[in-house]
């Protein structure tokens, strides 16, 4: 009897046009979770997520949430094979800054990146609606050429994971009769480079707040009284300038309590990834190559990426920003502050210890207004058992090169969710790559990126269905 | 023989209401002339004007320049009489915020201020065009009913006034043969109180930069790369922290060369003003009231406003200011720096050293970014000879109070080029009040001050009309 396996891979093979015009149809939905006049749009999205997996014969429900809705949809379980939930999310990022585009960002094209691969370019392509529609090329074959699907699954496609996945816990806690698995799978990460796939086996925390310092309830002329008036503006530079000490370590009270460095393992292994800071700094189109890399002293680039906390100013807005010379004093100043955190940290103890930072040091004549948004942990996972091992043999085979073993620095909030509320591990298999530039203009998801993963999700599910044999 | 100014008062008088109506019409044109969309508005503003001189029986032309154009006007010319130069301008700053306005800033509207006066509220009430409307009711009031103005008089009211007066220094050497005259009058400063009008007798200057300090092409993801790269809002904060000492002294080498205290007569004079510190923080809505004055050490509140030279950010820009929360390292950061100048710094000087201050703190993974837009030296003014005591008298008169002499603090660059360009002195009658919120929303003209302004500029013509018999 020949191996169903074949038969799928064969398809996806056939399929290589019609699933980058999918993926485009998907990625023409405006779905921005965090713009609240986009609403329509990512319901719309969600719809059209739902019935395109009715056509591959599973079930699928759009279910409201407070906020945006979750698209939950299964196959026709059976007692004999493993359950797997794989959650992927059909949000994306605002487009900010539209001029930085050189294609609309609703508008996929496909065209040539700058290292001469084919990409298809869009917001949301490679986070994370290409990595979920390689998920969807796979069950899409295995249901139509292969027999059906290997293993008994779930799929859990979020429209809030751009905005701190704001209604998971509790979809989660009403819903956990009809999400009980053995492993999770998520596809919102990236291999290491082109030609190194990587699985990754542990995620930096987040904590995302807006601190506003007003001095005024409008702008004042600047001529009539400049010299009397607290200026916000330097107020605030003066504030995030002290959230570092000279060495770029951050200056809140307790942030690197319970906070350890890598471990020699890690260490030696990351040392041997052959990471290049030339290459990275050139793919990132910094202005001054590797010498724009700067962070805290006595870390590599990639623990500082991996394995260290961080502090940045993700937005700054003051007074007058149009065109030319206005001359004001403003009224008020804002910044966007988030801190990526790692085990140890406890990010309710972050936001605290914020808070009596910017109130310890502001100057007594500000009003001071803080807004929190994300505050997630960090995660690790295991990377020496059994869903590891099957993970990397399905890498291996997909892209036809076997995975590193690597951490990443961003934040998937539902890794927690998912092991503190159903009691599940994640595989983190990602089919990015860093020079797509999420969350920035003219992110992009290369076409063999795309057809690897649609690839190795085939022969995941098959390595997975056969695990309990 | 009856006093022809009798007449001319009576028709002020009688004239209130109409002359609020038809300064509605000068306020209705958004002349913003920072604003290259508004080009064609700042025209049409100078077309109506023009035209509205011209009914007063002056001549009157709207003269091209490279940038907005210049309206200029004349009666006709006696060898007996004295000729004074007055100065105005009909371009006002850009409305922005939009959000802050109670009314919009181009539809003028008359109601209570705070402090329980009658206003007229737009952009550009206060600064400038009210103040010329006051002139223009007192031109048209002699012309129509005074036996025409006892004065020569040549009017040069420009459109490029909130942008440097790019064009004017050129356009008063080209015209110098039509712009002879004894004295200039001019009206876009304000009284100290209600009730206390002044001369101004000494303006700041202004050197007004923007600096740009970019690290990538494009926003980069701050989990991903969070840590590694050197964050510009963070960089561009540390510079403007450093732009001043602990005790509020500007930072930047040699600025405070040549700068010296005010004398002591000033000192003594002004600490006689009255001037109450809760009551100028309450007209300005502080966040935390007179808490939020703060400045340079060692002078007060009055002495900082008119006689120290100052360091403010005007706007700042950096990465995400949309709502909620969007993860990323800003590919740049840019700030707009304003400083005012006292008797003694040199424009240029102060530039240079700004420049320097910026290319050695800055880090040199960034790349810098300087553009320049204004450089105006301060300037002192005789407030003891033969045109002051006319202004004195006049003021007196019109405002039925005895006005003070001060200093403001804001820049007024035609003053400058008056008196190099054409040797002129400059009378400042300021008709505005400190809470009429110039450049800020919600500007407004307190319609007594209109009607004391008319007043106090016919009989002043009435009096420099006399000063040379």
């Amino acid at each position: 009897m020949s191996d169903p396996l074949d038969a799928v891979l064969a398809h996806l093979e056939s399929r290589r046009d019609a699933a980058i015009a999918d993926l485009g149809e998907f990625l023409r939905f405006p779905s921005v979770s965090a713009d609240p006049r986009r609403a329509a749009d990512v319901k719309a999205c969600a719809e059209w997520l739902a019935a395109r997996i009715l056509a591959t014969g599973l079930t699928a429900e759009v279910i409201a949430t407070p906020g945006h809705p979750i698209v939950l949809a299964a196959n026709q379980h059976r007692a004999d094979r493993p359950t797997v939930l794989l959650y992927g999310h059909y949000d994306v990022q605002p487009p900010d800054p539209l001029e930085g585009w050189t294609t609309p960002p609703f508008e996929p094209t496909v065209r040539t990146t700058p290292a001469g691969t084919q990409a298809i370019y869009a917001r949301g392509t490679a986070d994370d609606k290409g990595q979920v529609w390689a998920h969807m090329e796979a069950i899409a074959a295995w249901q139509s050429v292969g027999g059906g699907l290997p293993v008994n699954l779930i799929c859990l496609f979020e429209g809030e994971e751009e905005i701190d996945s704001h209604h998971l816990a509790e979809f989660l806690a009403r819903h956990e009769q009809r999400l009980g698995a053995d492993i999770a799978v998520i596809s919102d990460t990236n291999g290491l480079a082109r030609g190194v796939p990587a699985i990754t086996t542990g995620l930096r925390g987040l904590v995302y707040s807006e601190v506003t310092l007003r001095a005024a309830a409008n702008d004042l002329h600047s001529g009539i009284h400049g010299g009397a008036v607290r200026n916000p503006a330097l107020s605030m530079a003066k504030l995030l300038a002290d959230l570092h000490d000279p060495s770029g370590r951050v200056n809140l009270d307790g942030f690197y309590d319970g906070v350890a460095p890598p471990d020699q393992g890690e260490h030696d292994a990351w040392a041997k990834l052959g990471f290049d800071e030339t290459t990275y700094a050139a793919g990132l189109q910094l202005s001054r190559g590797a010498e724009t890399l700067a962070g805290e002293g006595g870390f590599t680039t990639l623990e500082r990426r991996w394995a260290r906390p961080t502090c940045d100013v993700c937005g700054l807005t003051s007074g007058y920003q149009g065109p030319g010379a206005k001359t004001i004093i403003p009224a008020s100043a804002t910044a966007k502050i988030s801190f990526r955190l790692v085990p140890g940290q406890d990010p309710l103890g972050v936001r605290a210890a914020l808070e009596k930072f910017v109130h310890d040091r502001c100057p007594s004549g500000l009003a001071v207004t803080i807004s929190h948004y994300a505050a997630a942990p960090a995660v690790l996972l295991d990377h020496r058992g059994k869903w590891a091992s099957i993970a990397s043999q399905a890498i291996a085979r997909g892209f036809g090169a076997p995975p590193v073993f690597i951490r990443e620095g961003l934040t998937i909030p539902v890794v927690n969710l998912l092991k503190n509320k159903l009691g599940l591990e994640t595989l983190l298999l990602g089919f990015g790559l860093p020079d797509d530039s999420p969350h920035s203009p003219n992110e992009k998801f290369d076409l063999d990126q795309l057809r690897a993963g649609a690839r190795t999700a085939a022969i995941l599910y098959q390595k997975l269905g056969d695990c309990l044999q």
